[in-house]
């Protein structure tokens, strides 16, 4: 993809985003995008590739938010964006003409989004790129419910160093609230790691504005085999 | 090497090809490369460090196809390269002049490759830094049989996502036929992943023109114990 | 992070240093620097964020060595820089109008390091960061010790190979002394890998000056279960 990109635009500079996707997981990629693209400076293309439906009848995206523009399979990945950046013009990327000559059936990374995200790099109109799409895949957020207890979300992904991420905002976890993983209790929410002992595990509202579950100085994800999908629980003070 | 790099070539853009390679994997250097190489516009110094024998008295190869150069040890990992851009000239850097001050047993990445590649980037003449080499490590493309029930290959390496990369050309493959990995049956080549269900494992075009053994949304690798050396086999429709 | 640096410094060429310290391990972080600055051109601004105290009061550290700056945790992490690239100058980075308006709990590489170190890229004098800083963090170097029958040192850290890096100069090893691990002899001490046969397990003359252990062709810290902190003795020939 590199070569690609450098052949065709070479002056235009690219940044790795995200080498650390799980392969396939979809999910932790629009968490990423979430995370990251508010940090970027205007006029960026962002080229997503967490494409499981790779060489199927799966369809290519263009999309734009206010200030950005996204290339990425239409699996969902773009559904989670902040509001700040949330999508406001997609295409349907089909003009064969931007493509690599050959196109293989399981890199449209490199014979496919590279050279499209270096034509757009290069000013091409996305018009030029194919029509409108009206109905994206939209991947739902998961699993968020306001119950009797307190909101309940779950684990949506985990970082390199074993961190959970949830589904529950940190805005949304009242003062005084105490976190739940699975039912084990892990106390209030925590603004920094060093708020417990080392070895301890604990709740702390991640720099995504999420809450994550954490062990200090540990990997979360190993000592208590989480997973994705585990639930996790707010319970007000009564 | 980044720094050193930085600091004797600092307006030359250094592009990291790949750091996935298995430590001491030159057959899988060497299929990075073979993949690599055709994407990246002329006029490119690639630097291959996979040298397991570093320090030692192999010999140190500059080589030059059509349109790029390159550096790395004579280990036999520019063996593969596609027929487009095959090595035409060789040569043997000793020039130690052009090495940092002092050479380090076990880092020639930092102390040879990346101040020669420095220098080449910013203009030296080939001729400058050693006499011609006529008589290469070569890696021989392994363990391809033509068989009377049809072509059988074997693994070379496997990707990040535990995809079994194999020494069968896709296009040796005939239309109908089968593949099968230690003798168990996979079907015909695929295009992409999804033509199989969630799982289920597959042979698949690989997008460097080789069979790939892959399971969809799984890894190949582990599911299947596959080491490099596992034997492939097409069998011709009867 | 480089979203932000892009953003704030867009001219400014960013070098990612190393991205395999195992989390949490600030001697690992220390040992990357101390052999790393030494290549770097002069004029270069490393940003460290091995930050286990991230969010707590630990203080954030500016520091200048002859040709360079640096950004770190105040954890001790640029205690063991070499001599050339000792710490001539520290100040205590405190000036909140240098970092983004909001800054999180666990993210001080995104919201602190990275707009303080754009500034610094672009000219902001230091004195504007904050305070000196008189009482840095030091870590020791580790278990070092002349015995009678020759130097003892310890296991620091590994490489991304399974070699051990210790805390023995390779310069403190006479000639013809014999390097033991947790009491196994290892041989003399090496310049090179190949010196032994395959598989082999040696003693090698790394090339940040330290001693490390390796296995040839293999991965010492898994074969022989290595951890950091285990003993290293040099024995002087008798």
């Amino acid at each position: 993809m590199k070569g690609v990109l450098l052949a065709r635009s070479p002056r235009t500079p690219v940044v790795d985003l995200c080498h650390e996707i799980d392969p396939q997981d979809v999910s932790g990629a629009a968490l990423a995008l979430r995370a990251a693209v508010p940090y970027y400076p205007a006029g960026c293309v962002f080229v997503v590739v967490v494409d499981p439906g790779v060489g199927s009848a799966r369809r290519i995206l263009w999309a734009r938010s206010r200030t950005q523009q996204f290339l990425a399979p239409d699996n969902g990945v773009l559904s989670w964006l902040t509001e700040e950046h949330a999508v406001l013009e997609r295409r349907c990327v089909r003009n064969r003409a931007l493509f690599a000559r050959t196109v293989s059936g399981t890199f449209h990374g490199r014979d496919v989004f590279a050279p499209v995200a270096a034509a757009l790099s290069k000013g091409l109109k996305p018009a030029r790129l194919g029509p409108a799409l009206g109905d994206p895949v939209v991947l739902p957020w998961p699993g968020t419910r306001r119950e009797a207890g307190g909101p309940r979300g779950v684990v949506l992904t985990f970082d390199r160093f074993g961190n959970a991420v949830t589904s529950l905002r940190s805005a949304d976890v009242p003062a005084g609230a105490r976190v739940a993983h699975r039912g084990r209790d892990l106390g209030p929410l925590r603004t920094h790691y060093a708020e417990v002992p080392p070895g301890r595990a604990l709740a702390v509202a991640g720099s995504a504005g999420l809450v994550e579950l954490s062990a200090r100085g540990d990997d979360f994800r190993a000592r208590f085999r989480a997973k994705t999908g585990d639930t996790v629980h707010v319970r007000n003070r009564r």
